[in-house]
């Protein structure tokens, strides 16, 4: 297992269908600037609320990625 | 951007199904009484096993409201 | 209501589609050996991240069982 | 399992006596305006102390109920 | 020190100036329909920024209130 | 002070009457398979609430033991 | 209400009996050399176990008392 | 309400005066490279003491500011 | 950087104008007896409510001072 | 990436030496019956002290170890 | 086991050299006033850094001791 | 002292051999692309473990770094 060194950065993704949506959403728009991203953990899961209804899912990540030796 | 006041409710609503639908079901039940519901905030998931099956979601929110002028 | 006692244990379970199915994998592989089992709380949400997408969602649960008399 | 909605809300009881029935104090004062009330989570005791006695138990409770249909 | 039963609610107050008056109009608003408000604590402290101003505060309270025998 | 190690369990214990009483419930109970608890740690006290009264405590420990040489 | 100023101090109290008890003798040693204790908040609650009983409760408290002027 | 996906920075900052200037004085620094900041939290309040006063308030704030497109 | 050893204690300071004061109030006490205090974090902010307003400021900080040689 | 199912245990080792000692006594102890080991992660450190001296480091970690097929 | 009151301390260690050393540094020093140390726990652990190396560690630790019947 | 602000990232470093050196690997790492690093303070403590030996030590922090003027 080689000693990488890795950041972690926090990020906000959002979805009007589901949480899995919303935290892919967050990785597809980081993925056009940041390389090797390896992991990311929930860290908090909340939701816009419009007429009683669920009208967006917003859930904050962290996300791991190595640091290019 | 309004100096609004908003108070906070906490639930607990139940699907069979996902975790996305039990909190939209505590949401359609809140929202006989409560009018202005802006955004949620998920503080526990939780499910009833039964025969090793999760047989029901039960997902704890707090919700804020506006409080009307 | 009975004065069972209850034990738990934590469990990470694994899918490459949603959180709820994650959390499935782990109840199925700890019923063959843990008979009782009636709820469970999520503990944490991770996920593994290959070229900018989620390849796999890691949850980590811990559940409850009754100990029998 | 019925797929009950279940709202919190949170107080705290007193009591010379015990913390139980402080506990006990609290949802009885409730009781008279909140009906089916299932469960209680003890959030933090205190107390309060007088010439080195703790002369009032101070218990702040979290108590579900479920939301009528 | 009489045996009272106290209740919480959580309230978000929001002022342009200070956080101070975030509380202070939080309180405000419900000292319309709540008597007997004895204490707060301040559980989040947030802000909203425009072109990198804090254009307003946003503070999350706790309040607790005697309830009436 | 011999370089034992330890290992910790967590269970919720319940009784009618009183916290102590449920956390000693479950000690008996695991005393029937684990040998060498050494302290506890109480985790949670919650209750079920019938009819406005505590019908059961329910007190999650967490118990260390001496893994024998 | 006086504007004072409170000092905190944090105790661990023991008892055979009850963890009320644990927490009163905390206090009553205590009060031999501090002065004007207000209150008390519980931080921990661990138990000794001596062949699957409870031998010893032991109680961690924070106490607060008023600093003379 | 746009699907935007946001990135969160953690910054402190101080000033002699307020705890208000401090988060603000954070923000007017990151505002030269930092476009889009949305809202604040307060994470952490400290302070340095210089002969029994508050020479600086040092105020950690996680701030939120939308990716563009 | 001189390798100095800290001791921390906690208290309450109170003001009926500001979260600032308070903290300056307690800080101003303690250096009656206390030589060396070198920082401050505050831990919780409350506040006593008379008639819907907030009639004190009630903050609880953590400070540290070096211990002489 | 293999859709394992982890289980997590909790340990307390302990060394008079170092804290990196005192887990890898816990991983050893445990090795002897646990299989497939993969992770661990630090709760807690403690130490017993001795005539002001640290006489035994105490580590609690918890270890992940796939579960076999 | 005899019914012993603990008392708590919280110190700051530190060591150019080890985590270890920083937390037998604290120890020491509080050794020349305290007496009857019987445990610590980690509270925090820091650094200060100089030059991209870490110049001093930095650890808080929480202290028990028996008081004196 | 100066009113600097401060920005904080959070790295994961990584070694073979002791919890400090994987601290200091992640710092050296970072120095290469970020000046005037301060502080940095230890969020998680986590290892590899290979055959019942932890293979790396795998330590989160968070750095604090001045932004110039």
């Amino acid at each position: 297992m080689a000693n990488h060194i890795y950041k972690h950065i926090e990020l906000t993704g959002t979805s009007t269908t589901t949480i899995e949506e919303a935290i892919q959403n967050a990785l597809s728009r980081a993925a056009r600037t940041v390389r090797n991203m390896r992991w990311l953990q929930v860290m908090e899961t909340r939701g816009h609320v419009d007429n009683g209804m669920v009208s967006q899912w917003q859930v904050t990540i962290k996300v791991g990625f190595t640091l290019e030796e």
